[in-house]
């Protein structure tokens, strides 16, 4: 796996950005690995993600044609913070830098299907996704294997109408007790409290089934099939106060037909979310991400 | 071209139906090019379509093999209407029996946007579009030229509110008189009355410029842009009373991102509406298609 | 799950084919639940599958139109059999007759990578692959855990070049001691030989990782990263003795760019491959597929 | 239409390019609207297009906060490539510097099938492709009619295997006397010789229907039916020397099944070529290609 440290930026649009930002990571010796930018022109708005390598990256070009300048081995990651820090104030930047070598710690709920669940397991595990996995919580017990095969923690949390709040506050617990950064809902099938929600801005991934903003809510395939149409499909999101309704992040479709039945919508769906959620969750840790209104920046 | 005979049935679903109908067709001789049924179980229907030669097609097979029955050449439509009808009539079938002897007759209405009905002349032109369109009417003059270029004759029927009801006569008239008998709305700008919609039950098809039922009515790049979907769609639909409610015959996406603008999701979405519109004409000319309840059924 | 039989069929095309099997049908009592028919005009070859009940279904509205015919509950198929070979005899049919009653036998066969096998495992236990699963064999050991997770015993067969007619032999040894009807190659990395290949005819589904007939051979992701293609692909195909030739069963692509390298391109790969062999193998399970020439029918 | 210049770069990668490059443009006050970098790691190259306005962008927030630079009604091209040419040279960069006040000329060849050629013609007449067409050259005279609807002077060159060498030297007469700077080939059935691709590296677009590099040469879709394939391709490519075998610009598929004959795959084929074609020329014309081996970048 590459070392290197990422730098998302979003900020009032204005002249000299790219140039401000590539010449102060140039200064400091940084082996730029992928820079994009996105200026919204309708709202006034900057958007870049930096990525830069942290380790010496062998029979690199860059090596060669850079060596009077500081090699990436010794990139100062707390140096760079501390001269970005007064310069991103005065650009008005909400800004963000991490580095690889400290993976997230991600969170994930499920309740009765385990497809999503068990997809992202074995990413996981294959290495697909770079992160630690300490904790899955469940309001059912069939996850349970599955989370002692790949190892993780598994805490069983039931939630009834009655008892909500007691079970936000045992989840939210087990997520502060886990150090949990991101929580991600692999068809975890109930509905957050706001107050819940707010713990976690922008860092509470959902999947939806259905093609958003159509069929919100409960029982989207049979919707689907009521409605007649000849697409159906999944959305991953980040979750806000208002159901269904947080910025998207990724969303893919299949074709269907008058042969497919509402059981034959949700086997096919089944795969739609498995996509659409692991694509979301692996955009995410790979820092690709920026949200802003209602909307996401998904660096490629 | 082929000639063929297509008879499409939809009817209370009971055992024996395909036996019954192959049966009878076998007993007149019929080559039977292609044949399929629906049952939908859950409402106890059936459909079925079959197609079959009208005249000898040479070199095939099924000429050797039934020297002995009557050759296609001879294949009475008139006497099978005969046969087929005090049947039909006891199993509770509704049904349409069609030869492409002769080719159905295609009203065009369009607006400013010239896309979808640049397309459509061009595949009929090229022999895409099985069909006779004799008519082209819009409530602006930009299609003129392209309808001259086409050799169809071109009615402009302006609209406002104050003349919609005015307007409209004209139109039926229009249609009334060149013996029109499906309105293709080519990006067609204005809503038809109840009364209108009235005259050409799931006769008059649509292409609205979304993915159905996501964002209904008017400016649905706008809606799609302001949600900010990864995905943009366009739907063929037949027209109901109801506003974008109509039984969807096809339906399409294209994917798009954050650097996507308003005007790129329009330019996009041409491509959309163009290939979904142009299949539900297609479809509907080579009777591919059965309305039930608020759904289709495409044959394929 | 339904309880159910199939009738594959396919023969010289002639009249009165499907008037003549579902009269047949019809006569003994059955329920069709799924009938559908192909013709190659060119070939002169006919193909029906069809798919009827085997069991009581409960409400369905086929029950009552048919009373006086004898219900689902008695139909007898070792007598249809009886009366129905003769006349495939006389048609020149080939046919299969299966019922849901007795499900196929499936070996798994992988090597390292283990995306494939997860998949198809997980689909097995979540009751989308309606199986049964008693053998997964492999030239290396990665899979041992995931097999013992999901109860399926496990044969470690190394292959080296020298060995390979040994472990073939081993490998035959152990499909046919465990009754395998079928064998799913999912990412098996060593080529089979024409005599192992021959032991099961139509019944040996691999996954190729490119879009055949492109890039046919070792390391094709590699090649079409070479080539700068804009879209991947994956195929399952039955095996033939011809690398890479056999009828295909399905293909997918997914679009990449400039930026992907071949680490990217071998990642989204995987999610292809998950789906085109599970889709082939569900195929293959419903008996939806026939073979003719190098092709295949998939009914729909 | 916004009046912008577009700067393209490839040249060997080094750090600090990005910040030089926009370093120079913020210097010189330009507003720039996008800007995308490529970095091929494993060549050691380095890809960049920059986009910014060149008159005065109204409203834009850039405007108010670089009320001290130099506005853009006053950035000078001329004095920035004197400037930037020197510096170009010092870092081995091939660069192209090109504005949207000078739309490129585009020549437009075809054989028989017009339906790329209607396709090109409507986008250009609806806006959608930037650029002059002043000759339309045809071995065929199918599209004579065409051409004069859309106003475009054609040219009927006659060509067979005697006369091939005197038919493109009449070709490269009209090109040159017609000032045209990028020849599309839609769906013109001629080989061209090496001679006269070489007068236009990388400014002669093709459409090839097929999923290249399956089914190279004549008739693919004759060799997709035979294959069996399960989805059928059309690629845009430049021509080189070597039959089909160009940079890759742009693919797409389309599903078929079974019940598909040639002509279907002719027919759904003619709709991928048409998009394929269309949006390779659109890139080309938005100079959003950089070509080098034999691949593209094709920035977004």
């Amino acid at each position: 796996m590459k070392n290197s440290a990422v730098l998302l930026i979003d900020c009032p649009d204005r002249k000299g950005l790219v140039a401000r930002v590539s010449g102060l990571l140039y200064e400091r010796g940084a082996n730029i690995l992928h820079a994009d930018q996105h200026i919204d022109h309708e709202l006034g708005l900057f958007f870049m993600r930096v990525e830069w390598g942290l380790g010496p990256v062998e029979g690199s070009p860059s090596e060669k044609a850079s060596a009077g300048a500081k090699t990436d081995a010794s990139f100062d990651l707390a140096a760079f913070k501390a001269i970005f820090t007064p310069i991103a104030a005065e650009l008005n930047m909400h800004w963000n830098l991490t580095s690889s070598e400290r993976p997230q710690r991600v969170g994930l709920f499920c309740s009765q299907y385990l497809h999503c669940m068990a997809d992202l397991l074995h990413r996981w595990r294959a290495g697909e996704l770079v992160c630690e996995i300490p904790l899955i919580v469940s309001n059912h017990r069939e996850v349970e294997k599955l989370a002692a095969f790949y190892g993780v923690p598994f805490e069983h949390v039931p939630v009834t109408a009655e008892t909500r709040t007691q079970a936000e506050a045992r989840q939210l617990d087990l997520l502060s007790r886990h150090q949990i950064e991101i929580v991600v809902l692999a068809r975890y099938m109930q509905i957050l409290s706001p107050q819940f929600v707010a713990q976690y801005p922008a860092a509470i991934i959902n999947v939806h089934h259905s093609f958003l903003p159509a069929f919100t809510g409960a029982r989207p395939y049979h919707a689907a099939h009521a409605r007649g149409v000849k697409l159906i499909g999944a959305t991953s999101h980040y979750v806000t106060e208002v159901l269904d309704d947080g910025p998207i992040i990724e969303q893919d479709v299949a074709r269907i037909s008058h042969r497919d039945q509402v059981e034959d919508l949700v086997a096919r769906g089944r795969d739609l979310e498995r996509m659409v959620l692991s694509r979301a969750v692996r955009w995410h840790l790979d820092r690709r991400i920026l949200c802003y209104g209602n909307k996401t920046v998904v660096f490629d």
